[in-house]
């Protein structure tokens, strides 16, 4: 059995949210608008649902929006955030180390004429909270700042931003994929307005996502139909889907405390094994402010691609940073905002743990990663010995 | 066993479909974007899917954009291609018997300064072809025209409507949601630019729906992040959902033609028993150029939504219209467009048949609905007998 290691990418669906999914695709595969039996028990699930996600994150189920994944929540929020509340001002904050969807809906309201400041990281991808303060003016209308990296695992001090944010009495938002499951999310702790969350990232079915909307945050539709969703998200539901994420959130819930300590366990395993191991490598990302089922390395003197593809042949799936990227050659805009190189960007791979991860896919990689950078080292230009 | 004939407003998932997902949910589920076995499992199923769809509408493969619904694909061609096109031109033609998504997009792109025309219908709720070509200025940059209607089930002039844009060389847009597995799609015999499809209308999951674009035509994405499909639907693919919508398109391309048939059967002994049974009841929509599973009536005297609960509780479901507005008290704007007045729409009710539909179902409305509506009308102060 090969170790699939890159679970930052992609997850399987449990199969007891499979189990409770079922139902709503074959029996009560209802319109939840339709009058009629099928068309209650649909609405009901929806109801349901909205109160299991709600739970999840300390929230008001009426303020959960489902949608089609992370990507178009933060859409919503950021661009259907900025298009209402443009009379109040025209400056956004974020980060330099946001998900692409963020960075790129970033320039596109750098087009539309707003002026988005992006905080600068240290050496371990943390902004500060007294940058943040520091940024804000009267024309700042939201901040923007994911929970945590989903390349590198490090965490934002986000109820500290929180804090700032509450005082200047500017709306905050958080893409929280990268924390879901790892780290005990809560609006109301955090100040939150919006929530960005994806269904995956909770072992529920991908094609499903939540934007938390605190009552009382505009904002404009960017999904033009029949309504749905309080008119924030027009689409016929998809119950199946909603049933699906609600369950695995239920799940996570439950098994949150236990799961974490034991993938901090694999993780640390990975980290203190590799540096061990190898020489020249280093752990990207911060040493204790990072999720539990994250660990980033980098290596002199090898290139990111032929190294996952090696490791791939050996049994090891990994990344090298964001899969949501990995069609450009370009490196990580992640890894050069920590200050290195693109030579050094580009020789980067991503481990990350999960629900079904085994203390021999760990010990897998431990086993043949010193072999392959031994011999990928010996073949390349690039590196100089040590 | 309750009968269920409201296919048009939601339908369940096919087993067979289920069976092609679950692989995709559990073992192959990885992120196509990944470099590894998972991620390319993920890779091939995303373009063998693709290619399925092709096949089904008679398209090249690299002109499928995947999407979460056929309210986005109607989102992404309207207001993308305006957004894109709006140099040539600011006149955009439909028709007054749109799905509701089709009807705020185009309020929506009136607001953004582009002039709509809505082609007036007959009393069956068809377009006219010498319309459509009087309604073309040096202006128009896109004709929008629902294949066939969702509530009443009338099918357009799709083909001659085509060719007018042909000449005219005006990009083509159909929603052909409502067409889908009842109807042979054909984007080249059509002259298509762009078709909107739902995958739960061919029997596949919820949340997943594809936009053809037909090459060189250019659209702006709706939903920006890392530049998936092709840079015009940003978001990781949904693997599992789009292997289910492949797999319900190839099973409808293989068993269509029989299928239309039975549906037709049903169809039909609906519309001749009620006609038959029921005074002063008259069938919505077209006589002959209907699709196969619609049956819409109005009756006298009687309120859609007292006639839909009474119907439930005797276990026949259907709808009034389009499940996609009952939040709305307004009468549908398909029945208003027909000429019929508010008091006529409100007396609707719509049946609709699908793969699971049997003749006991059929059966049991014709058993039931004369009894029902005798008494709604005894009671009802707007009948005045007959």
């Amino acid at each position: 059995m090969a170790a699939y290691l890159d679970y930052q990418s992609s997850k399987p669906v449990d199969p007891r949210v499979i189990d409770a999914m079922v139902p709503y695709l074959t029996t009560s595969f209802g319109n939840p608008s339709s009058l009629h039996t099928t068309g209650e028990e649909a609405r009901k699930a929806l109801e349901e649902s909205r109160e299991a996600i709600a739970g999840f994150i300390n929230a008001d189920p009426r303020d959960i929006i489902f949608t089609s994944g992370a990507t178009e929540s933060n859409n919503l929020a950021l661009i259907g955030f900025a298009q209402r509340n443009k009379d109040k001002g025209k400056h956004i904050v974020t980060t330099e180390t946001e998900h692409i969807s963020i960075h790129n809906i970033a320039k596109y309201l750098t087009k539309a004429g707003f002026t988005v400041t992006k905080l600068p990281v240290d050496e371990y991808g943390r902004a500060s909270v007294a940058d943040l303060a520091k940024s804000l003016t009267d024309e700042t209308i939201l901040v923007s700042v994911g929970y945590a990296s989903s390349e590198i695992g490090t965490v934002q001090p986000i109820t500290e931003m929180g804090e700032v944010c509450r005082e200047k009495e500017i709306a905050f938002h958080s893409d929280a994929v990268a924390a879901e499951g790892l780290l005990a999310l809560d609006v109301e702790r955090d100040n939150l307005s919006l929530v960005s969350l994806s269904s995956n990232d909770i072992y529920g079915p991908r094609g499903l996502g939540v934007l938390y909307r605190k009552k009382g945050v505009k904002l404009i539709p960017q999904m033009i139909g029949g309504g749905q969703e309080s008119g924030l998200r027009s689409g016929t539901e998809n119950i199946a889907g909603i049933v699906g994420m609600a369950e695995a959130a239920r799940i996570m819930q439950k098994e949150m405390t236990g799961e974490v300590e034991r993938l901090k366990g694999f993780r640390d395993h990975l980290i203190e094994g590799i540096l061990g191991a190898i020489p020249r490598s280093y752990l990207n990302g911060h040493p204790t402010e990072r999720v539990a089922n994250n660990a980033h390395f980098r290596f002199d003197g090898v290139e990111g691609e032929s190294l996952l593809l090696t490791l791939n042949a050996k049994g090891v799936m990994g990344s090298t940073g964001s899969a949501c990227s990995s069609k450009t050659l370009e490196p990580s805009h992640t890894l050069l905002s920590l200050g290195l190189s693109h030579e050094q960007a580009h020789g980067s791979l991503e481990l990350t743990c999960g629900r079904f991860t085994v203390q021999e896919d760990a010990d897998r990689v431990l086993e043949v990663l010193p072999g392959i950078l031994k011999r990928l080292r010996e073949l390349s230009p690039l590196y100089d010995g040590g």
